[in-house]
């Protein structure tokens, strides 16, 4: 990716438009990127005339041209160690931990260098869904006033950049050399979802109604656990061994 | 203006936007006045259609509807006693005194107790001209990086109003009361721990040797997950269900 400079902190930061709808928000988000130096940007589920129209604009830059599409959420944060969510409601609506947006911004710098961070914003009309929620670490919010929460999307998108580059000369975290103190990556955290409902699956507690439900409660807790490296690896011994276990137990009857 | 609630200090901001061209922007610059409790418009010289759109537009807000128009910047300004522009330029082109944004913004609070402050923005394509920042204090500028200085108009507002906003105090929620939310006390966690090791024994991959050195490990990891008592909960129950499950396994061979 030509565009980036490579190894500034910024480089670390993915922008995660979750299923925008409209070219001149996409557009207008990827000139807010530009303005601030983040120059990676990453497209899930976006509605896909709008993405067409918003990357064959006159001016689109080559961000817009470089930016990466998936098809889910999981997808798109998968290699990231932390992912923060955007979000106009309450704590009382939410089941994350929610921060001000100044909070979660230094929260932030703090991680980049250590690892990639991903930043998702959801749709202009509802936001981000529970389902992409359940893939964030926590969530933080802009602090507008309540008679009139809801930002637009691209406005949302300059003020959260705004803020992570406000204060960049603050010195960033140091690297830390052991491998098994580093966060999780996303996709670490979610293998570790995955066998854990595996495993509830196998201990017959899994209702199949309220499964999808308990998917996204685990995961969301497992990000809180803001689990290391290490720490993934020995849920997964732990779970996998228990899961054998079980399934043996299936097979000898 | 009903708008309004007399007194607060962003009632003494007048936002002016000066020559704007594109009713979406003013609808946009609009919305992020909202959005931030500054709900004075001025606006000068508007391309006269853009802004009868505007404020036609579905949704447009009473701000939108309330908004003054001037001829001329002079005149919106008049009974302001600070004047404070926004420009993209570097202090080289200007001749005017040039703040970051962020100094900017605490000057302007400064005065809020004593009078009212006009904050000028420019047109979409050439900002504020030479005649409009003669009217001004001062000016700042929103530290964007030097390759793509240029921002959107309405993010440009958005920007500004929210440093305004950022520390002026406006209280989040508090903390949700539910007790799930509670941090889980040492006994739960500990209760977690025991559980898990039960689990751990069960599956047969628990070493006698190194038993006593996990389980450090496993309570180390689960007091970092700061468990919460809903969490705590939770994973009692997914690793009672799999502890039961081993041992029924067990009893039927």
């Amino acid at each position: 990716m030509p565009v980036v400079a490579p190894g500034t902190p910024f480089d670390h930061v993915r922008v995660v438009l979750v299923g925008a709808r409209n070219p001149l928000n996409i557009g207008a988000a990827a000139r807010a990127m530009s303005n601030f130096g983040f120059l990676h940007l990453r497209v899930v589920n976006a509605y896909d005339v709008a993405f067409r129209e918003a990357r064959s604009a006159v001016g689109a830059s080559e961000l817009l041209a470089h930016a990466e599409e998936f098809p889910t959420v999981a997808e798109a944060v998968a290699d990231c160690s932390l992912v923060a969510g955007t979000t106009a409601a309450t704590r009382r609506e939410l089941q994350h931990p929610l921060r001000r947006l100044k909070e979660g911004a230094a929260a932030i710098r703090k991680r980049l260098c250590s690892g990639d961070v991903a930043l998702l914003f959801g749709s202009e009309k509802i936001g981000l869904t529970n389902e992409a929620m359940s893939h964030c670490d926590w969530l933080m919010r802009i602090p507008t006033r309540d008679e009139h929460r809801s930002m637009n999307l691209a406005q949302s998108v300059a003020i959260c950049l705004y803020e992570l580059a406000r204060d960049s000369g603050v010195a960033l975290e140091r690297l830390n050399p052991d491998a098994t103190n580093q966060p999780a990556t996303a996709a670490n955290v979610e293998r570790v979802t995955m066998v854990l409902m595996e495993a509830l699956r196998a201990s017959g507690s899994l209702q199949t109604r309220s499964a999808a439900i308990t998917e996204q409660k685990v995961r969301r807790m497992l990000h809180r656990h803001e689990l290391t490296a290490g720490d993934a690896e020995l849920w997964l011994g732990m779970l996998r061994a228990m899961l054998w276990k079980m399934e043996e137990g299936k097979e000898s009857r």
